[in-house]
């Protein structure tokens, strides 16, 4: 069984699973794990992870239209340093203050691999919390943000990598590596986007973050709002990092729609809100296209979007 | 650093670190990570493994007197067995309605060994959290439940193994280990004391989660309510379980008093709120001792009681 089917299996069993983060009363909650292996690339500091590791659960809060209150996280390490820990709860309460909820402490753990489990919740406002499954048709597809940063991370980390295994040869790559590095983690360090979340809240009528991708996000939007989706392939806002990294669209376009990990919001917007919304979000909002039939599904420039997270070399 | 030192960073950190939850306004919330290798014995089920996770952390919203609302939990393995995952969740889900509490759902990724971290919120009652600093001497020392459940599922897991290991030899085995094992996850299912907790809100003065057993647990209220402890060794209710596992008294006050994981409420009462608070809780309430004063120690019939866990073979 893959992971998504598991999360099929689990979303029958539990009225409130599938969106972004749950509903009980008026407050929304959200938990993921992180950890070295699959998350956390050679080079992240613990301060990044920290802060990552807490900005997820914080960004599923933002993409219910939720005001995030709360954070808790599990620390679990082969052992305790207390640098390490130090630096994994500064980077966990800054990017709290970063969205004006509080980090309140969590659990400590030994385990063979760095691992991380972090849980947020938030307040529902007057608005009411926006789920995947209203989007209508003619509403317009839009997303906060820049795109692709995750992706040119990973690109920095692997370089910086790269650099120190042949430093020995080639001298002085210290400084290039440590610096591929640092913007690395500068990159990783994303802020969740909770102001923008309840600027679309009661505007919005379908929401989701993009930790999965842009493409795998409209299929899932797709899915919850029986839609389809009409996206512009070059109204996606490229991060500069995206740009500076690869220079063929294709590649580009990889980077930016299938990679994932952005954790921006994707939402439709009735037209008649878009501009006051798109005023209002401070992470920026952009329109990238629009909200189709389900028969027509998901499609950028007129042809059909795979639902499918990065490929390698492609 | 171990992690006691560890846990006085975090808590010299982040004021509200240091209770058995962290308060956030109106709601309380609490996190933990569970893992194969050291929470869960061969022979634990899915079934046993959710529910217990989940219990964990219902457990540290009761020891704040608070009532818990909803739970959350990752589930993390090497592959997603649908019927592994189902029977966690069912685990999960029966917990949470053991406690009127509701399981929302979670995340799912993949880790190298079996690992959940569950967390659950509660909402602060009028009468206000209890936290582990209000202890008075002169107060009553009580505890919820029977003692020992957990060291004897321990033992229950071990002979299963051991009669396994031999059950080529001897025959027959088969039925006996499935018994033991079975008592042994049943041991292992716990009640969360949520609604001893809520009774004992208002009425006791210090109160806290006895995760890491009896012992250590006296020792930490000893510390944050700056009082010291009289234990009654004899007064402290044995679980029938121990009872028919060890003969001998100092055995039988290890098993109760050091080894942990009973997850019952330890707390301070004055004494004319004991009755009706005896008579309230439903998982029993019962008098084990005295608070004392700080120059007196944490003592068990007039010894010093040591601050450790479970020391094998004493």
């Amino acid at each position: 069984m893959n992971e998504r089917d598991a999360l099929r299996t689990l979303a029958a069993d539990l009225p409130h699973a599938g969106d972004d983060a749950a509903v009980v009363g008026d407050t929304v909650i959200t938990t993921d794990m992180l950890h070295e292996r699959t998350d956390f690339p050679v080079g992240t500091t613990r301060y990044t992870a920290g802060w990552r590791a807490v900005a997820a659960s914080l960004s599923d809060v933002a993409a219910m239209g939720a005001d995030a209150t709360a954070a808790v996280a599990v620390y679990a390490d082969a052992s305790f340093d207390g640098n390490d820990l130090d630096r994994f709860v500064a980077g966990a309460v800054d990017v709290c203050e970063a969205v004006d909820a509080e980090y309140v402490g969590g659990d400590l753990d030994t385990h063979t691999e760095f691992t991380t489990a972090s849980t947020a919740i938030g307040d529902v406002t007057d608005e009411g919390v926006v789920t995947r499954s209203g989007a209508s048709p003619g509403d317009a597809l839009c997303v906060t943000g820049e795109w692709g940063r995750s992706a040119a991370a990973l690109r920095l980390f692997e370089r910086g990598r790269d650099d120190e295994a042949g430093a020995g040869e080639r001298g002085r790559e210290g400084g290039k590596r440590g610096r591929d590095i640092e913007r690395a983690n500068d990159l990783f360090r994303f802020t969740p986007r909770v102001a923008d979340g309840l600027v679309l809240a009661g505007r919005a009528t379908a929401m989701m973050d993009s930790s999965d991708g842009l493409a795998r996000s409209l299929h899932q939007l797709a899915e919850a709002s029986d839609v389809g989706f009409a996206l512009d392939r070059d109204a996606v806002p490229v991060h500069p990092a995206v740009e500076a990294l690869a220079d063929d669209p294709g590649e580009r376009f990889e980077l930016t729609a299938h990679f994932g990990e952005d954790f921006e919001l994707v939402c439709a917007i009735p037209e008649p809100k878009l501009d006051r919304a798109r005023a209002a979000c401070p992470g920026g909002l952009t329109r990238v296209g629009t909200v189709a039939d389900t028969a027509d599904g998901v499609t950028a420039d007129g042809d059909s979007l795979p639902d499918r997270g990065y490929t390698h070399g492609s």
